[in-house]
């Protein structure tokens, strides 16, 4: 028992410190570990199997609504980001240089890429010749590199691993369509799959994409009550359309500029699952993404036909379940220590008592209930009770999100709220930027979004009391 | 009818060259396009289908013998790559440095991985510390990066699509076991799965892996004669144990340094599957990876009916295939000759006159063979002509393959084979690089891999006389 209270204890608990507590868990349910290379993380079996299920899930969805996957250059030659204004003076101070290939100094020097709207543009540019070519619903999975200064696993560091799709419309009211639609995939994704409810709705001016017309964001809650940024949705307009010069023949044999979107998703998403669901025992991971859902763990393993019975249980499941069993030389408590440190959705346990009854114990990860389950009936107990979890943790989450959202009608409130119950509030605001400056200064909250579902809370802006124009979630966010 | 003939006509033959047709087969069937950066390529939708699908059941395959995937930094520092003598002469006069981090110039610079043993390793040092966290058989799929000055689509460019696996095991034997294990995955997939077969062997320590205490190969033979490694398997021992001081505690309580293993196949591979099967109408691409397996033609699609069934067929077959059907507004002979050029297995053709007769016909693209069949009977006649076609499609290359392989005895019949037979030369070897250099300066051919199937042809080297050692497959190579 020592070894499993040294497992549990070298956790720090929420309250006492988030920022160790999340980074406790991330060591120790094995999901990264440090590299020699500052700022970038390797991340370990755990959260790649992880990562594995989100793409697989979400790349399905994708394709669904017709996106086609493809492969770009890692490199950008500097003449290319430097394109379009907008773009390059929002990413040329966080990119990696490359200046020598080999022996020898390059011409021109190349970035790795921070974003690839500038390669997308670049062959689109020669690709695009007629309408029957559009629209392009192009995808990659990839890493890109932004030279950051702070680093933080998962949720900011120095490469990362996304998808970043990148089309080109016909007109701008289907590079419209599909930046929403694309925000929808994500939004579903993460409530129907991560369980993470999230808010959808447009960033500001100030919070925008650089070179985008618009950008969509969803937004999700944190335990600690701080907003996570957890995809988004850009409408370019014809903006990078025009400084690359993509212009493609209509019907009428008239030269049109397309309209672009792009939008993506990153391994940041994986902070979400940590930091939405786990508790002081370490991960607790939604049964739909989780790598493993079911972890079998014999009682007594050295008593006759317990192993057997495990392994027959095991193998059953195998069929309709992602389960495995423990049958190491550990002890059982060791053993479910661990298994609540991975964040496995459900263990089962079955000892020499259990066979004799003919049953074995389904625990649940997220509330610990205890279910003793007759071993014919396990396979529709456990469908049942995944499903159950799921469901349960999308609630909990959407109970612990909408506790944290406060409505304020001025100054005085937003600041009180920020302090008696950190999480998003919601605010007037004037429209003006000055207003989004003072209020991050202060109080070091930024405006998430200004969500798709407007209401009027109040007439006037929450910062200088001018006339209101639209509604915001505010929040202080990673 | 005339732009049906622009399409195909602009594929050079490959009888009258073939590195021309190699290239046209690659842009037309929209595999790939040239990039504004030097040497890198973007894989177009229908090449990254591919690539998809290779991953996918390699994966699979991976994942059965216990191998597990994780991500690394795609950066080493120099420091870090300095560490193992032979691989960084290897290495580095083919890598791209980064030099500076958003403003600053960096105090160490960092290479763009070309191959990531040395990031292994340092994790490993850490990750490794006792028999029981042995073996670690991890896998990464990635791009990686390598100076090069001549490129070509696939087969050579600066940054390529890989899987780089990495073990490390408490054993000499069981480092051994895994590196023949990998090669014989590799070597199963390309017969089972891309119908290419291949030689399987060592190579020699000229051709070795820098590193490497043993390098195995499998080399497939190309439509012109020259051979194409297409995937390697290496065995370190404890060389880079030693170099990076990666030790474990055994069962005694001895401190022992770990033996370990890599094996990288690649996007290259797809020039394989190009070059092996292709033909003057472009690709053919073996059913079992093909992203597109059945396309559906409608003929005189104008006609009352036609798509309808058309699109009932291709419905009713998508169950067990992957199909599609083009109704598009091109003719049908634009169609068939895209379908060729793409390398679609099967093309269904249905029109008026096969709907009046309760029909339609299925043309294999490898032969072009037709067989009228009753709508009924589609889906199992289907089923037998994919699984004829894929195993006609390795009996024809294995049947090519053989029929260019070319017993030598001496120096003489050597070149007089290289001439006459282009393709694998069999010929005894003394075991002195000093020959291997003068048949390469000569006549530009390599050794390709001294093959597990070892046989005594003659007594003598086929370059210097001298005693043989051992049987050598020669060829000039891609």
């Amino acid at each position: 028992m020592a070894k499993d209270k040294k497992l549990v204890e070298s956790i720090t608990s929420m309250q006492e410190d988030f920022a160790q507590w999340y980074t406790d868990v991330v060591k120790k349910a094995e999901l990264i570990d440090y590299s020699s290379v500052k700022g970038c993380m390797i991340i370990k079996p755990a959260g790649y199997a992880l990562w594995e299920n989100i793409q697989r899930e979400l790349d399905r969805r994708f394709k669904e609504t017709g996106v086609q996957n493809v492969y770009m250059p890692m490199f950008i030659p500097e003449s290319l980001l430097n394109k379009e204004k907008d773009h390059v003076e929002g990413f040329a101070p966080e990119v990696a240089w490359v200046t020598h290939g080999g022996q020898n100094a390059l011409q021109e020097r190349l970035c790795v890429r921070p974003t690839s709207e500038t390669l997308f543009c670049d062959f689109y540019k020669n690709d695009v010749q007629s309408y029957r070519d559009l629209p392009k619903v192009y995808n990659q999975w990839c890493s890109v590199v932004r030279w950051e200064k702070e680093t933080r696993p998962f949720l900011r560091s120095r490469e990362f691993l996304w998808q970043e799709g990148h089309t080109a419309h016909a007109t701008a009211q289907e590079a419209q369509e599909r930046t929403e639609q694309m925000l929808d995939v994500y939004a579903k994704f993460c409530e129907e799959v991560l369980a993470v409810p999230v808010i959808c709705g447009q960033k500001t001016d100030k919070e925008k994409f650089a070179g985008a017309k618009a950008t969509y964001t969803i937004e999700a809650l944190m335990h600690d009550g701080k907003a996570l940024q957890s995809g988004t949705s850009h409408n370019f307009g014809d903006g990078f359309a025009k400084a690359f010069g993509i212009q493609y023949t209509d019907r009428d044999n008239q030269l049109q500029y397309v309209h672009q979107t792009s939008w993506g998703l990153s391994t940041r998403i994986i902070g979400a699952i940590i930091m939405v669901h786990g508790d002081d025992s370490g991960l607790v991971l939604p049964p739909a993404i989780a790598p493993v859902q079911v972890m079998i763990v014999p009682v007594q393993q050295q008593k006759e036909g317990v192993l057997d019975k495990a392994w027959e249980l095991c193998d059953r499941l195998k069929a309709g379940f992602r389960v495995k069993a423990d049958d190491s030389e550990k002890s059982p408590g060791w053993k479910f220590a661990e298994q609540e440190m991975r964040g496995i959705p459900v263990r089962i346990e079955i000892g020499p008592k259990d066979i004799e009854k003919g049953q074995c114990v389904l625990v649940r990860r997220d509330t610990r209930e205890k279910y003793e389950t007759p071993l014919d009936e396990v396979p529709k107990k456990l469908k049942w009770l995944l499903e159950t979890v799921q469901s349960d943790m999308l609630a909990r989450a959407r109970a612990h999100r909408d506790a944290h959202i406060t409505d304020a009608r001025n100054y005085d409130e937003f600041k009180k709220a920020l302090e008696e119950n950190p999480g998003f509030i919601r605010g007037m605001w004037c429209g003006e930027q000055a207003c989004e400056d003072k209020i991050k200064e202060e109080t070091a909250a930024t405006s998430r979004c200004m969500p798709f579902a407007q209401e009027q809370i109040s007439d006037t802006c929450v910062c200088c009391g001018k006339p209101a124009r639209k509604l915001v979630f505010w929040g202080k966010a990673y």
